[in-house]
């Protein structure tokens, strides 16, 4: 009846790459956990009203309606509809401000779940994909140190994932309050237009950026080659980012005493803390690069993208940002900071860039072999004794030849087949035996003791 | 911005419960696992093709549309529109025609995912859950002994679950065949339509049911009454069963030459294998129960349910069955057989009735204290050195007074405060300490080597 057909956009995975997409996803929850950050799940749609309010994302909503309303969707206000949430944040503002009586802030969340964006299909866009999020939610207020620390939590977790071959990750940080106080220095005034125009300069170039700045949102020629200046400006420490931006102030002539200096510098010495203190921590890890700028609206001070070495095809892997009005009811503010990986992009780079692959397809570390039919029941028995002391164990699904039930273990990289007693066909009383047939070696063995190697014990990704 | 809004139907766990959700995810993932089940995830969506042909709660498809179709939804016809998965096992049935030449038949695997039914909302019916599945699929057939192994599978994986508060689980097994010939033997065609009514036993009661035959299923009352009978036949061996079946055919005049018989005959040897194979493994753990019908018309011989002692409100919590005809592709056959774990409403069950609970909201077994904010380097040294040696660690906010520092780590059920050793407040060189906030024990500690006590190590679910 089901025909087989794949849909643009959707990607799903082979089981032996779903074991590389399990492995990460297993990690990243480890990683998040020793951090002390709780885990939630949130539905997975939103109303209407909550999802049209955020960032230019909100384009891309996939809306839903029940089949008995086919025809009659237009009755009901957009507003009021259900619609898929296109990311883990919006979602975690919403959950905040719903159980902000019950929840202890500030409030450290993961969460890892597939979000959807309601895009036209085109080449390598994925519609359907797993985000893995760490937020910090305060009530009223939220400590500067978190704008350190989060981007810090996520490079430690990418460093775990080396072992599945990604390269190493940079966070690239900078700051919406210097980029706008920077800005309004040169005179703009189209704050939002500006940054959304310098967030394509790796994908169209700086003249053609220059071209829109100017077309769009009110700049001159001088104005529009100023803030790619800015754009290209990157340090390491915080010194180093004071010094050229400062040098840029003055050649542009924005004075230090000016209010969009005030502003611009609030926002560099953020940035200045998190290069310097990133630095002490973990060396190399994160540098302040001012042409960041995130296309989503919300955020509201710090914002982050992360390149691999090597894989700058890939764009950001990992971006976020500080938001402090996402969250509000009546006077309470909740104001967030957060980062989020864009984990089926990076399973992808890993399976078809890296090499990862699994180990084996079976989590099963030994097949028992079934000799005929009314040996099943031992077989079993031998099966569920393995797999009382933790070992992953799968039986012939036939008493076929018994090359064609090692050749069922073998296609899904089981490496032990288990041969039980009833095997001497000799006639002898010989006991079980296993076969790793992988190495071929074979060896007597008891269903209540026997180990398998370790290198053979479990599933693992390898390169 | 965001507005809290819960939305019917639509459940959401708060930090505490969603700890017993994960734990019960992770749970059954590894029984399956230890028992060879291959993981795999589906995309959320298919075709409305495909969803459309699928049993009765094909009703209930929610039908997505892009923000940008609003208004010419009906320009697509349904069969193309994508739609959300309503069940693992049309999804299921979809990839492994569409992955069939990569595959190993049989095709074990396990898949826990949310699913989605369109459904008007009502009291206590979601609309979004989670299902935890295992099903086997073969490559043209599909050996018997699977229909007892999968549910004793499940059995497994519910006994594990008793720890968090579920009641002793019992599979009740039917098998289609049997019913069908039983039916064609009475005279009787419309099966599925009598399957339907069979179906709806224990909602509506045995006189509304016959209402139904004789109304929509062509049945006179004698009839009627003769499918009630049948539903009434329980039995736990396979000898029972087949007396008490046979003594019913011979009362409503089933002769044992006729083809009807015939097949009944092909289910019940299927059924007595069950419960015979499931007692000698399992003593109680599976029954025949002939009442059970299942809705779903893909189901072609076992069938099966499950429920838990003393939760009879609950219905059936774990339910499956057979299906030959599901998958297919071109003259190929894929006939599978699995089971269903309605995940959400277990997890709800042992919130809210069993009384599980997780030992505490965060993960972190220690919480580090930050005597004032020039400080917070070294806390977070400490508790980076924890996270290395693989214990949870947080670090206090801010620099508040000590009190609210531990009120905060109270408030997220955090065992231990960690006092580093800047804390000495007389000047000497005190070392590092840590309390148990719990206990109110205090003891010098090293973060290079000191280890939680056993029974605070890690979040826990408790009773």
């Amino acid at each position: 009846m089901a025909k087989g057909a794949s849909i643009s956009g959707f990607p799903e995975w082979l089981p032996s790459e779903r074991v590389v997409e399990q492995r990460v996803i297993d990690t990243l929850r480890r990683v998040f956990e020793l951090n002390g950050f709780i885990g939630i799940e949130t539905r997975a749609v939103e109303t209407g009203a909550s999802l049209l309010k955020k960032g230019e994302t909100s384009k891309e909503i996939y809306l839903l309606s029940r089949l008995q309303e086919v025809g009659h969707e237009s009755d009901t206000p957009i507003e009021d509809r259900l619609g898929l949430h296109f990311d883990l944040t919006v979602p975690l503002s919403r959950y905040v401000v719903e159980h902000s009586g019950t929840l202890a802030f500030p409030f450290k969340r993961w969460q890892i779940q597939k979000v959807w964006r309601g895009e036209r299909p085109q080449e390598g866009r994925f519609r359907e994909f797993v985000q893995a999020d760490i937020d910090v939610v305060g009530n009223g207020d939220l400590p500067e140190h978190y704008e350190v620390e989060l981007p810090l939590v996520m490079v430690s977790a990418l460093e775990q994932l080396r072992e599945f071959g990604l390269p190493k990750a940079t966070v690239h940080a900078n700051n919406r309050k210097l980029s706008e106080g920077f800005y309004r220095g040169l005179g703009l005034t189209d704050i939002e237009g500006v940054l959304r125009e310098i967030d394509k300069l790796d994908k169209i170039g700086a003249d053609e950026v220059a071209r829109l700045l100017v077309e769009g949102c009110g700049a001159n020629e001088t104005q529009a080659r100023a803030c790619l200046e800015l754009a290209e400006l990157t340090a390491a420490d915080g010194k180093e980012l004071a010094e050229k931006f400062d040098a840029l102030c003055t050649k542009h002539g924005i004075s230090t005493d000016s209010e969009a200096y005030a502003l611009a510098r609030q926002g560099l010495d953020t940035l200045a803390m998190i290069v310097d203190e990133a630095a002490r921590i973990r060396p190399g890890s994160v540098i302040a690069d001012l042409k960041i700028a995130r296309g989503l609206d919300y955020y509201t001070g710090s914002v982050y993208e992360t390149f691999l070495d090597g894989a700058d095809s890939l764009g950001s892997i990992c971006s976020g940002g500080r938001y402090d009005n996402l969250a509000s009811q009546g006077s309470k503010r909740y104001p967030g900071v957060g980062l989020s990986i864009g984990l089926s992009r990076l399973v992808s780079y890993m399976l078809h860039t890296a090499g990862a692959h699994a180990s084996r397809i079976s989590p099963a570390a030994v097949m028992v072999a079934v000799w005929n039919e009314d040996d099943r029941p031992a077989a079993n028995a031998i099966a569920n004794q393995l797999r009382s002391r933790g070992i992953a164990a799968d039986v012939a699904p036939t008493a076929a030849k018994l090359g064609k039930q090692i050749k069922y273990a073998d296609k899904l990289g089981i490496p032990y087949v288990w041969f039980p007693a009833a095997a001497s066909e000799d006639g002898e009383a010989k006991g079980d035996e296993v076969k790793n047939i992988i190495t071929g070696d074979q060896c007597p063995a008891d269903a209540k003791s026997w180990e398998p190697d370790t290198v053979y014990a479990r599933q693992t990704v390898n390169l």
